[in-house]
């Protein structure tokens, strides 16, 4: 199954203590569509300005990532430019300029209608509707923001929440859209919204899944290699989406996997800058941190009598 | 086998979103001790001062726990008093008056000195190591601190580290004291002063077990029920060390499932103020809380050819 992402297409000029690096390629779309592409065919829905540089199309194209629904259209492409501090636990704005974004109006080819895997990346929620209202009867939706829209358009957000599967946010961002420093009963808000299950991303943290009488707390990965922490949340949901529609299964169980397997991609990510780890990343590495995850978590239930 | 607890014997006000109370028990060797109790018999070496409410003294008896080694000295029990804002991870510190604890010389019973199991639970250093040099032989050492000592007493603390097997220590304190955000990073540097294992306690977000080659990961519990974090790393450590002594097992296996035992004491501790919830605990709860720690954090690994 192939797996339909809508999101940004950036060029960012990104800080850490590890560097600065000016006009990279970045974007929520990008780094799912580029995640999920390990996994199997993936589509990208986006726009970019006449600045855009070609080889940027050219390495998406190389990961048989369908780009037929990027739009070129004359001005600026979306800029992002931030820094992380010594903890790169929070990204800090420095500008952001949407450009081309607000002009923006997303079209799917007949066949990405049919989709059945979608993934509305963070993106202007009206947008996230108007792609909604494209769609065919999809196997499973799921959808991600940011505080910049929980705080200017969260009418529309709670529209496209409703009409979802799978709401992915991290911890940040859903105590402030729920008013509610606890998590579990903030997740449970966003469910009384009408999404089926949350999961909700902590970083350093790991994952957590909540939905109808279901949690499940994804460990975190002992993360040496940070370097660039942009695109992880992305990332992730590149890769949960990617190895839900490889395998088809919408089990929770199968979630349950999908999950690690976000974790996997997202902690591959932030290892180096933009897309660079990804360029490098083989089929072979992600099974063997697939496998770490599990061994990172097990622990055996031994009944003793207290 | 028997959990030996060194630590304070507290007198506290403490203020949360849920309420204040004055005066109420706590202390880090009575909520560590009182957790050990549910796995089998217990022992705290502290001091109170003359006007420690004998009722206290008599709960600790209630739950088993070996009292002998508390001394009575003339003024006033230890006191601390801090609050907790709206997100509750984060302790605040409005007064601490160490009182007896000033002129407090921990004596060991002869028995004492036997232990196999000890706990030196968050004190001054140096009386960490005065309890040190009194022991003979035991299997397994656990200590914990807090950034007043990191602060304080830097090298004695380093010397405490050096004479243990596991450090017990919070996210933001292993960060802080070891000079990094980084926690693997932390837990290394740790480990190097010469500790076997470091386990890092992340309240909300679960533990996190290091050592040579290992890496383990335990999953959070979605806590909904939070009245008062007072005491969670301390429940924890008992559990921990409860069950540790009760299986007298030193296996990595074992210590897994010791971490979660912790976690589940911890849990079960922040849901009411003070002693509260532990006063009104059954062993069947925790089994059943044990089981639900499993079910949150399993996930099988199926090999997906990608």
């Amino acid at each position: 199954m192939s797996v339909l992402v809508v999101g940004t297409i950036a060029l960012d000029t990104v800080q850490t203590p590890f560097g600065e690096k000016k006009d990279i390629l970045g974007g929520s779309g990008v780094y799912a569509a580029t995640a999920a592409s390990f996994f199997g065919p993936a589509a990208i829905v986006g726009v970019v300005g006449s600045d855009f540089p070609q080889e940027h199309l050219e390495y998406l194209k190389s990961r048989k990532i369908n780009t037929e629904s990027i739009q070129t259209m004359a001005g600026e492409t979306f800029r992002w430019s931030g820094y992380y501090e010594y903890d790169m636990n929070q990204a800090h704005t420095k500008d952001t300029r949407l450009n081309v974004l607000l002009s923006f109006d997303p079209k799917l080819t007949a066949e990405q209608k049919k989709s059945d895997y979608v993934f509305l990346a963070n993106l202007d929620p009206e947008l996230q509707l108007k792609v909604l209202d494209q769609l065919e009867e999809p196997k499973l939706i799921a959808m991600d923001t940011m505080d910049f829209w929980i705080n200017s358009k969260r009418e529309a957000l709670k529209k496209v929440i409703s009409r979802v599967d799978i709401v992915l946010i991290n911890d940040a961002e859903a105590r402030q859209f729920m008013e509610t420093p606890n998590l579990p009963v903030a997740a449970a808000k966003i469910i009384k919204l009408g999404a089926k299950a949350v999961i909700i991303k902590k970083g350093e943290h790991g994952a957590l899944l909540f939905s109808e009488g279901v949690h499940f707390s994804a460990p975190s990965y002992p993360q040496e290699m940070l370097r660039d922490p942009t695109g992880a949340g992305d990332s992730f949901a590149g890769g949960f989406m990617g190895y839900l529609a490889k395998t088809d299964d919408r089990s929770e169980k199968n979630i349950r996997r999908a999950i690690i397997m976000g974790s996997v991609l997202a902690s591959f990510n932030v290892e180096d800058f933009s897309l660079e780890r990804m360029r490098r990343l083989q089929p072979s590495e992600i099974s063997t941190r697939f496998n770490e995850f599990k061994k990172f978590s097990e622990f055996e239930i031994l009944e003793v009598k207290i």
